[in-house]
């Protein structure tokens, strides 16, 4: 696996620098300003974290395992690192990430680590460097930034951080302060995980999310699978039609029955025209009897359903969170040799106002409804999510994630998002993360830059310094607490 | 009507807050760029206001009557207060919005008003909040931001000034230092309003603006009543397509002989192809015959019109405002419930450069011809507006209104509108309200906003302060003004 | 030519101004922050100059004329001088545009200069104005900015520049510090004034990029010149589909003999899915025959291409440059008065993520393989863009340009793409210009806004100065070497 590239165009030596975490670390320059913004912060930097999207598995939670290494628990599974290391010519493989064909992959945990702190340079400016450098502090106790020089010794401190067993996933949830943590999870798991953390006194505390995508895209490769498995978890016959929409009723009661509060869509378009129910049947039969259904009939499948789970969530009241607009697996090789959730997951631009209305217009404005409405595409904030959302009473604008939860794309969030929306139609932060250990860095950060923007407003003699603490405080806790309530049930 | 959800997120209790309103409100925070700022706006801060975009009813200046009362003046008819509302879980009925059928709707305006106080932390941010505030404070004397324990206080307050004779529509026109103000009258208007206007000395103070919308759109509900008041008004026979645009040219004359400057194009899409002669005619004839037409012909058909209204334009110089990208109505329950105009108009997407080309080759560079472009798709600003506005001599960009006239969104405008456009070519601020009492506190607001981006422009030594200063009057007073011009005819 | 317009909107009189070049220009305001990205800036102002994609004419360089006049050199030939002046009613024939019909167009170059002079106002808050003030100041000794009342002595200051003779092109290439520079030359040249250049010893200076644009749109009027320019130059027989293929790939082995390092691809949209083979052919067939080719078929082969173009940068390394998204020639009448690149090239909205998949699904993850994306519309930095390149090891962010190349536009720009690609997958700056003089002032405002950015991490303590530092040296220099070094071949 070549490295070549990495060589060529990052610099890798150097003096080793220090980690130093500054306290007014991404405030607003202006000093007046920053101050304004330190003490905002102050009031909100210790509220309990409410983290209701994220991927850290059930079972984790469940089994409580140690964690292996730095590099498994760091950077491995950590597909924001391992994409910056690609796109200078390192190779998955080089990385460690398992094939599917369980060819061979860098077994050595040890390499793994110096390949990623030689490359500590390439994360300059970036959210990850961000994220790592405060759990490389806070956490670890990391004093030095990773460099090829380093990295020995920071495998060393770090791993023997992780051998000490108060460092758990449970014990965690503690010394993270974590109020309420979300898993995802398939529409036909059997939910065994959150049936242990119940038993375990953490049910209240570590939820599922019912995510139906995987039997919902009928081009899904694992979409059969993912029907057999829905059969199974319900106990109905889904090889029909009205079977498969009973079958998702009752899972989405089981997932009630374990403390879901929401489900969670990602959908290529957010179109939600329904189809005539005999129009959608015929496909679902199809699909199941192994004949051929066009792209377009899976986008209008697709489209149908989400239409069914808005009908569903009025029933049940689960909360229902909707993310459009990106392109999977945009790389076949990598997908084909690695799966997915590689880091080659690329947004497009994405359409709300057209697309929503057909479930608007039918649940919008029905109190029992509640939906959160997530972004990749920016240029919706602005033009289509605050519109919509400042009118509708069932409208919630998801919290800037994925690429844009960063310093300037939170700004732009809150600049884009807030005047036309109100603050009280955010749904505040989700860190939708699988790297656990980053968890409390980007909710501080979060809370930083609301705490940043929130000071300018006062700074302009927009908002008084009570009113924006409040503000704050909605932000970081009291929204996604009151978003996330289910609505109805 | 529930108020559960309102209850529910908004923080309704707490002190009651001092209303002050800080003269270096909106500023930049950085204190030498301030002070920039600040003697940049003392200049254009008492300019008159030239305001040709807005939807204050003729009638209320010709009629020249009492207002109400400050339910019935400042949050009934202003949906942008009361989308607020409704999005936290309030009715349109509990803020007395009138029903199509007739049916019941809060009739106690003290009632509504005190919803509306005890909502008041919902504006946190919002331009709403930032009019309202200066509303209250220069124009009614308030000095406490609105709460539920103050709302009755502020009721009476408020109510007492309004019944003041002095606080009439006419007698504001002076005290709002409004030099020019435009209203949207529909094309079949036989200007009645404006006539008595014109008896009344105000008929060069207060204009009409030519919009054929309704006429235009062949699937409008009211297009068929639209086209017999045309008829009515030109005294025109409308039953052919000749006769249909004959009696647009001439209701387009007698608007200009009413004072008209411009005339106002709300589209779906900015689409200009003209259709052949022949299929316009036969679409027109075809739907006044009551036959069917077609979506796509509805689009065609629009589209080939504001061709045809350009043509006119060139004719008789009426400046031609175009705005695109709007799906009205969204909700079809509250259109049905209450109308149009009831804050569920949602922007989406929206392209200039193809849908243009047709209109701008054609009169483009024609000197008898002035367009004046709006968005709420910010995006176009630097990537299709500008670039037309920097080439095109008839081509004008438009104010950043409707939920781009905010603190924020104005800035955004600034920074991508006039870099690639210049400042020449911007065509000023408009306020596009039918808040009356709010014109002053948004004209105001866009000299804040446009003094403190020429002040960093002047602090990054981009331009001289003088420069900067003859420049802000340029957009304040100067632009609005020669913008509207009548270019020929 | 009418230059009412201008007379009625620009401010044509007022004193003169000075033009002094303050030291911070464009530097951050706040003082602290200003400070650091001084202290950056002085690691790179004077660093050399890599001007990687650039419209100077090779000629210029092989025959190392005098300039004519300031009029013919500074105004005539940069169309967005001249497009601001159209925008407020000056005829192209009014600043000496020829016409493609030998008709009459302003002679006197020292009218023209009045002209430019006297609109001077226009082009405040410009990126104009900017590079001007600095070519004025810098290379001519400018002290005053132009007016209606020194355009005489302005001209003959920068015209007694002009006739010395170390004022020659070469020569300006060690004035300027450029380092490399490199034209852009049809696939057909016979690149004769590249072999002329290497004669005198500047071939590893001045540069020719492949550009095919004109033999690869079926469409182009001069589709057939440049396919028997094709050719002759290749000595290929083109009148089949493989010949065609053949010539290209001699043409680009010709270029890479001349030192040629990219490619540079204009698409109308970016569109890379390959036809089949024979569907190719027969395209090209077609079109040699004189036969009908439809819209759709000219994008479909214009596509194909672009993979074609993939396949052969893969086998002989060249750096590939799209950049997709503009309407050329916007205004027939300028166009067919006056032919192409006259102002009126307008921007439309863009995607990259679908269109390339096909592209870097094939060859994304090659080593050999590099292409440079560049954009005019904003919003594909943070949605597509950052995330391809932050991923695909062959994919760099091309530098901010054109509409963009501006003050704001390149804030946006860090502020947009680099926190996801990370600064090490930018392409750094090219200028884009066939104004020779401005080349100077856009690199440097490239490396003031870059240090203005990093500044602001710096202040924000989201990175060390050093490191600060290292990265604007990277921006400025060492990713645009980087960046076009052949990859292969």
């Amino acid at each position: 696996m070549s490295i070549t590239s990495l060589q060529r165009t990052a610099r890798t030596s150097g003096p080793t620098r220090p980690l130093v975490l500054h306290p007014d670390r991404t405030f607003p320059v202006d000093p007046g300003q920053r101050a304004i913004a330190r003490s905002i912060y102050e009031q909100v930097r210790n509220l309990p974290i409410i983290s209701m999207h994220g991927h850290v598995d059930a079972q984790v939670f469940a089994d409580n395992p140690p964690f292996a290494d730095p590099a498994q628990l760091l950077i491995v599974p950590d597909h924001y690192v391992c994409r910056m290391l690609y796109s200078q010519g390192v190779l998955p493989e080089g990385m460690g990430i398992p094939r599917v064909d369980g060819g061979p992959t860098e077994a050595d945990s040890r390499t793994i680590w110096r390949r990623f702190c030689a490359a500590w340079p390439l994360f300059r400016g970036t959210p990850s460097r961000y994220w790592l450098e405060e759990e490389f502090s806070t956490v670890f106790g990391v004093t030095e930034q990773p460099s090829a020089d380093n990295a020995d010794a920071l495998y060393d401190q770090i791993g023997a951080v992780l051998a000490d067993s108060s460092f758990r996933p449970q014990q965690l949830l503690d010394r993270f302060n974590i109020e309420l943590i979300s898993t995802t999870d398939a529409a036909g798991s059997d939910l065994s995980s959150h049936a242990a953390l119940n038993a375990q006194g953490l049910g209240g505390r570590v939820l599922p999310t019912f995510r139906p995508d995987a039997v919902v895209y009928l081009d899904r490769a694992d979409w059969r699978d993912g029907i057999d498995a829905l059969g199974q978890a319900s106990g109905i016959d889904v090889s029909g039609y009205h079977g498969y929409l009973d079958a998702l009723r009752e899972r989405r009661q089981a997932f009630v029955r374990m403390g879901a509060l929401a489900t969670d869509h990602g959908h290529y378009y957010a179109d939600t025209a329904p189809l005539p129910e005999t129009a959608a049947a015929e496909l679902y039969q199809r699909r199941i009897a192994g004949g051929t259904v066009t792209e377009a009939e899976v986008h209008a499948f697709a489209a149908h359903m989400l239409f069914q789970m808005a009908q569903m969530s009025v029933e049940d009241g689960l909360v229902m969170q909707i993310h459009p607009g990106v392109y999977r697996d945009h790389h076949s090789g990598v997908f084909g040799a690695h799966g997915q959730d590689k880091g080659f997951d690329i947004p497009f631009g994405v359409e709300f106002t057209r697309a929503l209305q057909p479930m608007l217009d039918a649940f919008g404005a029905d109190p029992r409804f509640r939906c959160v409405l997530f972004t990749i595409d920016e240029t919706v904030y602005s033009r289509e999510l605050a519109p919509l959302a400042g009118a509708y009473s069932s409208v919630r604008i998801g919290a800037p994630w994925w690429f844009i939860d960063s310093p300037e794309g939170m700004r732009r969030f809150f600049e884009t998002a807030t005047e036309t929306a109100g603050f009280a139609n955010m749904s505040g932060f989700v860190d939708d993360t699988r790297a656990y250990c980053s968890i409390p860095a980007r909710h501080d950060l979060y809370r930083r830059i609301s705490s940043g923007y929130l000071s300018r407003l006062v700074a302009e003699h927009r908002l008084a310094e009570d009113e924006a603490i409040e503000t704050a405080i909605d932000l970081a806790y009291r929204l996604p607490k009151l978003s996330y309530q289910r609505t109805a049930g």
